[in-house]
């Protein structure tokens, strides 16, 4: 009862049963289903929780399902193990399903020959309508699912490709050459996923035949898998922003976490004391006029949160590629001006508040000089730190942040303090 | 000469060079182009500059336009406009078609009404392979694109779909019930289409039937649009976490992103006086030891950042319903646990430090016991309040950001300084 139960659950569903379950029954449950087992639902669970199930069946059941599984979903899940263990299941796989899935673990992490599926429909050239569908209606071993086929060469040459729907347009003795797209686009083995997500976007793709460095068609990618890169680098870069890295999930244990996100506060640490050290600078001022060390943070907050604004949006349109060098010049001048606008709004605010509040004339004037320092100074900062980061290959969703809200402490500290002792003559 | 080159472009290219025009010229390039002009390239611009676009042509251009568009394009172009620019544009249209859109426009903003194209194919239940095959040959008003084929009894009730991967691997005389799917997801109208885009990233659809509250097949979501969605939803939080409203776009004016972003940084402004506040609670004690002014922003930051770690994975976690209900508890004692975890460790670090910098002793203990209360605070914050904004409907992703940062700054201001009044009997 069980088995037929799990059997006829959707992989996605099997997967958040597994991730619910104790990790003692996770085990349990898929020896218990046995062959009726579906390996991909594994994709679905976190993967310290896929990798702990691998490690713990045995080899021989792996390979079995590992067999049953599309070309990428194998992948995927051997991508979980460390080299050894890889090694102990591909070589209780049939010859040539070892030898095609170890030359795609041959192609770097994260790059469209990972992602691919080798399963695919490839017909000659000469064939007509008729002559595609049969070959369809005869072949037992299709990929199980398909939207396009693709016409290649004598040479496996990828010549284009012939949607479904177009397909079944046409009558019986078109010739597939009417019908091909040569245009379509096709994406490298070498491609990053993340390069290969922004074509599907851009060009509302459900399918790419992925070609190698002779244009030889080798793979498929779908879209299913395009949604699942566009989800994870979404994931990656939000994350990154917030100090967290992207593999941190909801099932680690508290040391794992609380170690992962200790070296991000090690780095804040080290940049909030260099702000402090801009404090310590002043230490005479503000024994002398203790009101400068209760708003000194209010300018230093103010234009980090104008600066992350800044930088949020330069991390995301360096992401989407909608900032690029063309426009580069003219984002720059344009973030420049709203800092600009914004901090003369906030120079007269909070002028007028701190004047309210501590009755010392002046006060507003040195704190309103500061804001708009530390806003300019945060634009700037926040549009050209994730700039130079891209530029030199950094990823400006991780560092960007650090950077920024360092420029907005010690620029808010230094300006506001540095020009109270110019006008009240302290020290 | 431009007429044919525009024709060939892919819309996603076109858009991309009306984007790269001066404004007058983007009018004149529609204008010039006439009949050739594909308007799906005007939903690959900003929305500014569509609107801009379409306000300037005339009414009878864009209806001649639209009426080439599938329904789920022409609903998304109109929706850029005022309602009574869209009724003039309406009515330009034939009687069915303006039905159609005026149909689809009254579905709420962000439903699967909205999204869904009313284009589809629809079969009766008593239909083989090769009928349906026929069906396909000989109707002439098919789709643009189509993955597949739905069956639908007399009153149009949904009766289930066939891929038409599945459709061709079936021979001619096979009836269609043997291939139909009766467990596909299916969509309501008026979901949300998030929900939606959870659904296609979870079962790996590519498309899926929507349907009226009678079960009556209305229209289809097709993926291609629903990786628009989760671009947009991804795009939504990251910046709302940034503090940038999700409709900023990089073709905005200066005052117009000015004054969007004004609002978030005079939330902040507030928080920060709050914050301030609590310092001049202790001004006598910052006055007799000012060591506590300048490390005091220390602690407020060590603990924001923590927060805002723990925050981004909260409200990733709630938009993709990894944290719900059952895991709540789980997931809070952990974020707790890790604030101590780390409040311990950097409770050690930057006590020794602050020691070595100031020479007072006991000055390492009090911000030490100042850290460990703010990092287990903005932990237990950083949870529940993305939490318990999703419990009252509020956006996590929009509000947490201020309310956690306050709860950090407040609380690191108060243990810090009221910590050290106990410990060196100031005031
Ligand atoms: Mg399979
Ligand atoms: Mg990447
Ligand atoms: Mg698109
Ligand atoms: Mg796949
Ligand atoms: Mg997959
Ligand atoms: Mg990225
Ligand atoms: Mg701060
Ligand atoms: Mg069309
Ligand atoms: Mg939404
Ligand atoms: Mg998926
Ligand atoms: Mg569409
Ligand atoms: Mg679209
Ligand atoms: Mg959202």
């Amino acid at each position: 009862a069980l088995r037929a139960c799990v059997a006829e659950l959707h992989e996605a569903d099997l997967g958040d049963l597994i991730g619910a379950l104790a990790p003692d029954d996770r085990v349990r449950l898929v020896e218990l289903t046995g062959r009726d087992f579906d390996f991909s639902a594994l994709n679905e669970v976190d993967e310290a929780v896929r990798e702990e199930i691998l490690e713990e069946l045995p080899p021989e059941t792996v390979a079995e399902g590992v067999r049953e599984l599309e070309s990428d979903d194998a992948v995927e899940l051997l991508e979980t193990l460390d080299e050894d263990e890889q090694e102990e299941i591909l070589e209780k796989l049939p010859l040539q399903e070892r030898v095609a899935l170890e030359r795609s673990l041959l192609y770097p992490e994260n790059s469209a020959g990972r992602r691919m599926q080798t399963e695919f429909i490839a017909v000659p050239q000469d064939f007509t309508v008729g002559q595609a569908i049969d070959y369809m209606r005869e072949t037992p071993d299709l990929p199980d699912r398909f939207y396009e086929i693709y016409v290649v060469d004598k040479d496996q040459h990828w010549q284009g490709a012939v949607s479904l729907d177009v397909l079944l347009r046409a009558r019986r003795p078109v010739p597939l050459t009417e019908l091909t797209d040569e245009d379509r686009r096709r994406v490298s083995v070498l491609e990053d996923q993340e390069e290969v997500a922004r074509m599907f976007g851009k060009y509302n793709l459900v399918a790419a035949p992925v070609l190698d460095t002779q244009d030889r068609l080798v793979g498929v990618i779908t879209v299913d898998d395009v949604v699942d890169v566009i989800e994870e680098e979404a994931d990656e870069d939000l994350k990154a922003l917030g100090g967290v890295t992207s593999d941190e999930e909801l099932s680690d244990t508290v040391f794992t976490i609380a170690r992962a996100r200790f070296n991000w506060l090690l780095v804040n640490l080290a940049t909030a004391f260099l702000a402090s050290s801009v404090l310590g600078l002043f230490e005479g001022q503000l024994e002398k006029m203790v009101a400068l060390a209760v708003l000194a943070p209010i300018v230093a907050s103010q234009g980090g949160n104008a600066a992350t604004q800044t930088m949020t949006v330069a991390v995301r349109a360096l992401a989407t590629r909608e900032l690029g060098s063309s426009n580069a010049w003219r984002v720059v001048m344009r973030e420049g001006l709203v800092g600009l606008v914004n901090g003369l709004a906030f120079a007269v605010i909070t002028g007028i508040a701190a004047v309210a509040w501590f009755k010392i004339p002046g006060l507003g004037i040195v704190i309103g000089l500061a804001i708009i320092c530390n806003l300019v100074a945060g634009a700037l900062g926040g549009i050209l730190i994730p700039m130079a980061l891209e530029r030199v290959r950094a990823d400006p969703a991780v560092a960007s942040g650090t950077f920024v809200t360092t420029v907005t402490d010690v620029v808010g500290f230094f300006s506001f303090l540095g020009i109270a002792t110019l006008w009240f003559g302290l020290k």
